[in-house]
């Protein structure tokens, strides 16, 4: 039997999410009347301590539409050289907006890419000169993906945001693993939230609903949002199926993420005994275990290719390194497997 | 209670489809994994005689896909004013794709708008010329919402592509309501779909699913249009929940479209019998009725109102313009009693 | 020797012109430090009653830069079906800012594409709805190219202007011909430019001058237009050069275009005289013949060889329709010779 | 009097090349019956080696024409982060082009700014997967503006452009300041140009005409940029008068960047001698000094002032930097007396 370890989005929903979902009341979304999505849309706006929300098919339409509503075509948003909105939703900052992104490359204490930090990013607002974009927006993520799964530290983001507001510049918190983050901390996803103009959360990732993300911020922003949802192609009809599997996910899958983070410790345990293995970005702090391998081993592609052949998937992103991820399919027992053979691995 | 006639797209899920729905084998169709979506997608393409297709989450999304991969931006596509495509998706053509929009005004025999001919894009085709932009493709609607829910005649169709082909445009099909076409002539959908590069249909107006169109064509062209999903933030998760309800509807939700023509045609005789209303477009084809009111008698929205306060609910969408729908959520007994205000408005 | 009527945009700068030019002071205007780019922007900024210009490199950057500082992608503009901003700039609405035309199809009274009215842009703002652009900007052009040369009759712009402004859309006027209009009316230019908040006029056109158009609006409007223009890479450096000669086309090119205006003339009595052809939009007002030519006849481009073999050049600009164009390189007598073979092709 | 050290931009046309423009032949470019401007553009062609050439009203629109030729919207461009077309153009590859930019960030060995090497782009196309941008483009720049107007050494641009075709990525050549590297090292401008698809130089900087730059590429390449400077808003009528300037420029201004070389190093020398300031990026190899200012010393804002003060002009371009550029509008004796002013600084 198979430990799929490549992603916290392959989640299956469970049979009491499908059951939420079977007995959903839905509604005509694209004339505003899913009391479900609705319902979902409160909730998590409250729940990041914003006015309005709003569903959307994934979290890159979630981004994208956040860079849509906070810049004009000609300007420029920051972020670092590894955040999800950069490199991974296949150029829609500059397609979708005609924005420019300025990318910083910060790195972690250990290696591997980090989270910035404020000295980083001061100095870079463009002069005002019709020479230069507009600097604009500033991007963060948090829990950051390719920064390890790192929690960026809330004085840091607090510096940032001040740093923005100060400069006059609109903030987005790309949150897809945000509830990671909060329970990680304990610091409730409202005060992560605080100094950010949008944030985005995904369902479909550690709380492993199948589809959706939300965008949340002022009734003002969303409402722009919402246009911008049906130009990119987002408005989607009976949601409410769909938002039902979201608020499911949000009463009963964020508290068992803290399973997960303890998962991936039992994972990042069995990297460090590994002499070929070493935790990329330092030490684990939620779901994701990035791992650098040595090139005298192996490649990352032969390491995935033998833990396949042992029934344990893990990913490849890059020459030398590989993701495991752990979710809510993957039970204490597969993970003490997968470890072993981690461990093993020689 | 209510007999709601403002649209098709707010069909419930019926029982059996919520049951197939919960039921659903899913997987993460990011990766390609889902294989419920996988199905649909096979099993649409085969329908419409195309080699591969493409699941997305709206119509919207699925023809602005097909505008992005038939054009460069600085070119130019021809379609009717009426057009879905054109009117009713926010101007995504331009922005989305940089394509500009050259539009056609037919009219029906009856008055209100028609459907395109041959003889209206012939000469339309921009010299070769550097102030021109390039004329670079056809959209097509079938059946025609703006155009009284008509079926667009084959032959019609079968002259348009043609000429495209002979001039080396591609073509388009916004086929969201192909199945009534289908169904009301009895000419199968790959039949339609012949002529065209691309076809969209949606399973979310009568075919009665909650979310979902797709997009099909030759495998180059859907491997193109599968980027631009991604990058339009369309890629979804666990989408089988959704592909399992669309399977559900070509299964049973087709044949039963012929009720819905049949209950318009109810509909359509009591406007009829009404002398302040009348047929925009001519004699009902399928499921769409669109009404004149008199504006000596009243303005579209009063009409909405009066019947409003009687339990019919129905769309005004133009100053005397109403349109009715039916679909799998009305009942003949409904449509009769809907059928009877109508006739007595006044 | 040969005739050329085929543009005003064809003609030499006069000698005059030359030594203009080759003593203009000049500086570096991305700078903003050119002496005569700055005289040339306040005398046009003046003359056309507005508080500020931008001098371009061309009338299709002057216009598709007021496109860019009126909208934002997603935007709507109406203008009429023929307008030069639509059908001549190659697509740059939909390419450089993501914006849709709506077209209108005015006919002049006697055929041909004719000029805007009132009646005819009312109840087309779009209703403010998520399906829907947002119309924001109203494009007239005056004279008008395709619409046979002729003066937008000022109670027409006004009604239309002050339509726009009561809906809250933006207004710009090309007036790449504007001189034409202020010269066949003895209505300034300043009252013409009234309504509008933009309104771009060319030099290189009736004035004569080699190259340059200029934009005129508020300074917080041409601020941003600055901008733009940099952006669309239309920053020149010593382009007092180019300025000096538009400065000296202002001093003594503009009264002149009566002459152009009374050539023109002579070749519509021609046109009328000859079975073959006809006005195609009635009386010749300014300095452009549009011209139709009976099928039965011979096709324009015939008609364009024939004259060509006799020197006299003109342009095809459709199936059946020829354009003849009067400008400062046609003197009296060689427009008696031209109209002398109009009337006789046979 | 003024010593004007700000910009090589800054040059005034000299009364021979006033000469030439005077009396250069003309006609309407947008017909292509410049007769001037054809000969430019064979000339300029010719000497890059490449087939055909298209003159352009500033060296931004010549690169972003090349931008927008080598890729379609939802691409990647691979260039230095301190790039010309990156930093000083105003966002225009988003925003024209849709594409984004992936910076990277070499430093000189003696610190400042670099100049790339083919180590540091290796690894960098990213995989073919729906997820990414697709990399398709590599701009190079020579010499290198912000770099110090360094050469960038033959054998390095070999190697990158080597690579880039190797991965069937287009090349462009950013060579506004391009016969400064011809005159510094003596390798012809063609065999500069060799390895890539598109080269840009610019006329109005060390050559000294007033506007104008071209861009060269293959006949099917210049094809397709003709269009798109005609929607950028590029084309321009009797564009005779400035290409006679630019051809007068390429007899007898290339030769002559000798001097500013050697003005260069004199004002290096003096940079040297001071004890607060250094040269940024090293040793300097053509007409651009970069300067360092000790910040216990003072600011780049508070140098210029002073030196300002004395009569002459050097731009800040940062907080501690500063430019002093040479070009043929200063003597050698100027070139002297700013150096003295430069060395005394203090």
């Amino acid at each position: 039997m198979t430990i799929d370890l490549r992603s916290d989005t392959l989640t299956q929903p469970t049979p009491a999410m499908r059951q939420a979902m079977a007995q959903a009341e839905v509604g005509d979304d694209v004339y505003g009347e899913d009391p479900t999505v609705n319902r979902l849309q409160r909730r998590i706006a409250e729940l990041l301590g914003k006015e309005a929300a709003l569903f959307t098919p994934s979290g890159t339409m979630a981004n994208q539409i956040a860079v849509g509503v906070h810049t004009s075509p000609g300007d420029e948003l920051l972020c670092d050289a590894n955040a999800h909105v950069y490199v991974w939703e296949c150029g829609g900052i500059a397609r979708l907006s005609g924005v420019t992104t300025r990318t910083i490359h910060p790195r972690s204490p250990q290696g591997g890419p980090g989270l910035l930090s404020l000295s980083e990013v001061e100095g870079l607002i463009r002069p005002d000169d019709g020479h230069y974009v507009r600097t604009r927006l500033l991007c963060l993520e948090n829990t950051h993906n390719r920064g390890g799964g790192k929690v960026h530290p809330l004085e840091q983001v607090r510096a940032l945001t001040a740093w923005a507001k100060r400069h006059g510049l609109a903030t987005h918190l790309d949150g897809a693993r945000l509830f990671n983050a909060v329970v990680a901390t304990g610091v409730p996803a409202a005060t992560w939230a605080e100094g950010f103009d949008t944030v985005s959360v995904c369902f479909s990732k550690g709380l492993g609903a199948p589809v959706g993300s939300a965008l949340v911020g002022s009734s003002e922003t969303i409402a722009r949002a919402h246009r911008l949802r049906k130009l990119f192609g987002g408005g989607m009809r009976q949601a409410g199926i769909l938002a039902a599997a979201a608020l499911y996910a949000l009463d009963h899958h964020v508290e068992r993420l803290a399973d997960d983070h303890a998962h991936a410790q039992i994972l990042a345990e069995a990297v460090e005994r590994n002499p070929h293995l070493k935790l990329e970005s330092g030490p684990v702090e939620t779901n994701l275990v990035w791992i650098e391998v040595d090139p005298s081993f192996a490649t990352a592609a032969q390491v995935v290719r033998r833990l396949k052949e042992q029934g344990v998937f893990v990913s490849a992103l890059g020459d030398q390194v590989v993701r495991a991820c752990t979710h809510l399919n993957v039970s204490t027992e597969q993970v003490r497997q997968a470890a072993r053979l981690i461990e093993q691995l020689g």
